[in-house]
């Protein structure tokens, strides 16, 4: 078990480092935790030869924060996936507790050893508190082509350690948490992070993205408009997934939000998938959720929200939605080793190298 | 063309005149005009042996307010039917203008009356003002049994005059407006409307409901728990309609809710229809919508919402949307008087003094 | 632990061998089990003072049917509850494996439980088969009022004997499975289901529900039109419950159907739980899931669907989910025995005798 | 009025012909109408200096399956727009009658138009058959910028024209039928259509898609992956829009899905508007339907469907959903001429030399 959200890694390159365009200003962090309070951990799962899993925990509001309710929604592009909550999310319009991602077989293990940990911070927040219901969100993707998914290696600890290990700062990328054994259009990923700033009516907001990516075909991958799944020749992974895809997008924002208007940015993440080439198939589980770090207060009984006017203003975070997930996508190829795991199936890492000389071929090579 | 707002008929009983017990506690109109600001206005054509129809419509924030958006939301409980404006209210949880209430085949001239009436608001209160674009909320029942509804009797002007008439005040009940042509459970029906106050943290609201009623069979007609469509003998309608039902029912609140909470009130319809029996039969189009009066303020470039808080303090509306539903329906029922239209074909008014046994019978009377 | 799907207990009576009206003709079980290949099995779990819960399992076909695909739906009327599965569902339009039902804060460990169950159904019928996944149907309402919900009592073993203890023939009722802790209208209730059959074109087609009930305040629970909620003097339960609600609503039918009708089936389980005076609490987890149990053939590479057709053939089947929705609940309430659980906090049975005397005064008693 | 269906325009090229590269490969005629039976009809209202603008009619299986109910369904991706009729096809799935588009304020004389329209169609297929009711599908975006939208210029013959020249064969596309008077990016462009052939399981399908195209800034637009709309340097319309955008896709395939695979096909078509650079801006109504040619057949009392099966089978019309949409608005960026309209409002034709520069010089124009 390693706790890896604030690993010493080596400095890696991230997606930009390599020249690769993207449109937008990200944060400082170029992650979801530069949306101010918002806490990301991993407890990565690796192994013997079978195990390639993990759990990742973003927690909204930090650990001091981890019983808010937030305006949430989420929105399922093709719901070849789980992610449980999504009922009272539909229904209040609020999210309660951090967003788990870990494997497709191991939700429900995470799911109530959240309720476990939501329940131990209730009662060290209030002691004495009677009981308590919670109806977590637990998200996941599919790891069984490098891990031993029917072994269900996750345990209630792992949620915990991932959930306790949450910081703010930089985020860990690559084969960390839920996405250790994670596949991005036949190149190893898993997660990846980005962040937009935008000015609305003189305001400043950040919008962070943090995605568990395991989706799509080689032949489809574009970055920056080129068809990098055709033009760079590699090897495919040993074995076909009989899961071959399926990507969580979480978007956080500090922008204050309705309900509803959260759900319009989860909607936008389809729009970022779509431009690295993905057309959400059949066996994906394409299953997004945006919040907003802005409660409601409450006064003299009522809630009182402050939210973006309806109209225009909103625009600049459905492009930063669109421009986030696409460079969070990335930044999770770009992040990820070559792996070897189950029935000794190797996923190559996306080579650096072949995809800037692709990039400067057609003259969308920076820097 | 009879603009019936508030015709000065003859004083008939309502509902709970007839000794119908209700739960809850009406506002003084015991309409949908209880609520602060909703004017109702009606339209009523009938002409010669086959025109009975009209239009009716409802502004949420009267004349004045005829521009303004107002948190709203639709539930359809089963779409066989049409209500225009959907797909905006869904997306930005705004209701802009009035709602209008029409015979399936008038939809479109009403809706582009509409827009046109809604420009001229515009322009009245912005002279000058630029090209805009209107949404409008139009909605229908069939009234094809009793009218010749491929004749297309409605024409702008109808839908103006409605607009036009519409008026705070007692509503108008029964074979009025777009309910003019209107069956329910095989009686005559059409305009209904009630109301309940409740109070939520010491705050009193008021929530009103108006409907366009024409849905169901005879035998499932059961009015305070007692099966009176089973126990009450009468002739049916000569002619089987083509499109047996449909019900339309508009809420309005002076509670301050989200968008979203707004649809949760909606659903509720559902429940005050099934006191009647109702199961929502296939070729019904049963379709709500659920507004607040409740604006938001715009305050430094930010929407600024009250709202009620996320818990059970939105309960007594849900309790009072199925009541008030409910008795609108009644309402409807008892207002309407046997009607002869297209073919001969004769509705009968629902027998006031049978109602009355049956429910004396069953220990249901009141008063 | 207890297996008790078809315990011997002492013939107790049902909701209409006490005289309790109802519409509709039920089969020959007035059970979910009616419809063929349908299988229920329950795992009680009553220990000591604090342990009061289980877990229910729905075979839609048998254990020789358990990976099958059969069409299916969900409907949330108030989603403050949890339905795993859901996505795919809605996605799909296919239900995989069987209906889960358990205790809000079981739904986890149950869920996991099922895919190493699916997965073992599996590897027993292809032996060899590769790594599959599974999104499994599970569902809750909240026991934590009689059941000290976060000692997390149930574990794997549970579900999988409630999987294996499902057998067609009668239901066991009440208190009994995930029903086990459930309260309904503030009486003891818990499990219950009723069937109806129906002529459609001169076709036979039968339609079950099974109901996990425990929702609703005291005063609103009407039977057969009656206010005995009202009526019935008798003490309410020691402790108001933190969430005092939620029913699941399981449909099933032998009819042929089509995703999106199974969605319009789902959507009537509303209007039975509207007969009892239910209007969908806030703290309601009301979520519904209906069933088809025959699938598409496959034939030269393309899916054959019988369904009944477009048009209002499919109204018997929403009167019969209306009905059976309120029979089963009604059902969970009679056969119900008075508990004392958590705490020692006492939650009585409905009073069968007051209830018989109530409805005989309204003249509703039957027999 | 001008009924340009096919009118024999000198053969203007089309996106391909510039060689603009696109994956995929399209059916003969590149058009929706290469999906057999599929019909369009323009009717192009440009009169004087203020009215540019038209209907669009496509019959999903001509005329004479103008009363045929299809499997459909739609998706909302911002719903800043009007489709009418969608409450039906969500609840039926099934499309009857033909999909219609306009402009904005137009959308209700259509619809009543298409209503006496469809009652023709059935008088003279069943004379003397009795009253029904029809809810047609009308759809919009706002041309407002080129024409006088509030002087309703289009009449109900207009509708009719539309509907009666509706031929099978080539589409005309650009400045025609409901495109007329339409934008995109802040070009001048309106209708576009595009097709592609898949092989699924052995078997031949085509997928063909028609939009109407009036969204998105300047700076986003991406063809071929390149930001062309960054790099073509051109002055932009003198007037902004009152609402900038929207964008209908009809999406129409002879493979035989079930209406919830409909559903899956027009959420993907944003996956054509995302290669496009298209975030899907506040005010654009993005709204997509989906059908299928294929009804089902009834026999002994059932409806027998065929349908593509559960599984990856669907995925080759997932991609050529994406990708004809993308070609489609292309097309129609491509083939609209330089306007000028109200108020003297110039709208710039996409330059072609210049697109292939700017495609060249990045190494992604092709022969």
């Amino acid at each position: 078990m390693n706790l890896s959200s604030h690993s010493a890694q080596p400095a890696k390159p991230r997606a930009r480092d390599l020249g690769i365009p993207f449109d937008g200003t990200p944060g400082p962090l170029n992650a979801i935790t530069d949306v101010p309070g918002v806490a990301v951990g991993h407890c990565t799962l690796i192994e013997g030869s079978s195990v390639r899993t993990g759990v990742t925990a973003i927690l909204p509001a930090g650990r001091q924060g981890a019983l808010a309710h937030l305006p949430g929604a989420f929105f399922s592009l093709n719901g070849n996936g789980e992610m449980t909550g999504s009922h009272w999310l539909e229904e209040a319009g609020l999210l309660q507790g951090p967003v788990m991602l870990t494997n497709t077989h191991s939700v429900g293990v995470v799911r109530d050893a959240t309720v476990q940990w939501l329940h131990q911070q209730a009662l060290q927040s209030r002691p004495g508190s009677h009981a308590h219901f919670y109806l977590p969100v637990v998200a996941e993707t599919y790891d069984g082509v490098l891990s031993d998914i029917n072994g269900h290696p996750v345990q209630a600890r792992h949620a915990h350690a991932a959930l306790d290990a949450a910081r703010t700062g930089p985020v860990a990328e690559g084969s960390v948490g839920g996405g250790t054994g994670m596949i991005t259009h036949k190149w190893k990923a898993g997660i990846g992070s980005a962040s937009r700033v935008v000015s609305i009516e003189g305001r400043g907001y950040t919008l962070g993205v943090l995605v568990q990516s395991n989706y799509g075909e080689r032949q489809q991958l574009t970055i920056a408009g080129v068809p990098v799944g055709r033009e760079i020749r590699h090897s495919l992974p040993g074995q076909e997934a009989a899961k071959d895809g399926s990507i969580i997008v979480c978007i956080a924002t500090d922008a204050p939000l309705l309900p509803h208007q959260c759900k319009r940015l989860a909607r936008r993440a389809s729009m970022g998938l779509a431009r690295l080439g993905s057309v959400a198939l059949h066996s994906s589980g394409d299953i997004f959720l945006a919040f907003s770090t802005q409660p409601p207060a409450l006064a003299d009984g009522l809630a009182l929200w402050q939210a973006l006017p309806h109209g225009r203003d909103i625009d600049p975070l459905f492009q930063a939605t669109a421009e986030a997930t696409e460079e969070a996508i990335v930044n999770a190829l770009v992040a990820a080793d070559t792996m070897t795991g189950l029935n000794g199936t190797v996923v190559h890492a996306l080579p650096h190298d072949e995809l800037r000389a692709v990039l400067a071929r057609h003259g969308r090579l920076q820097g």
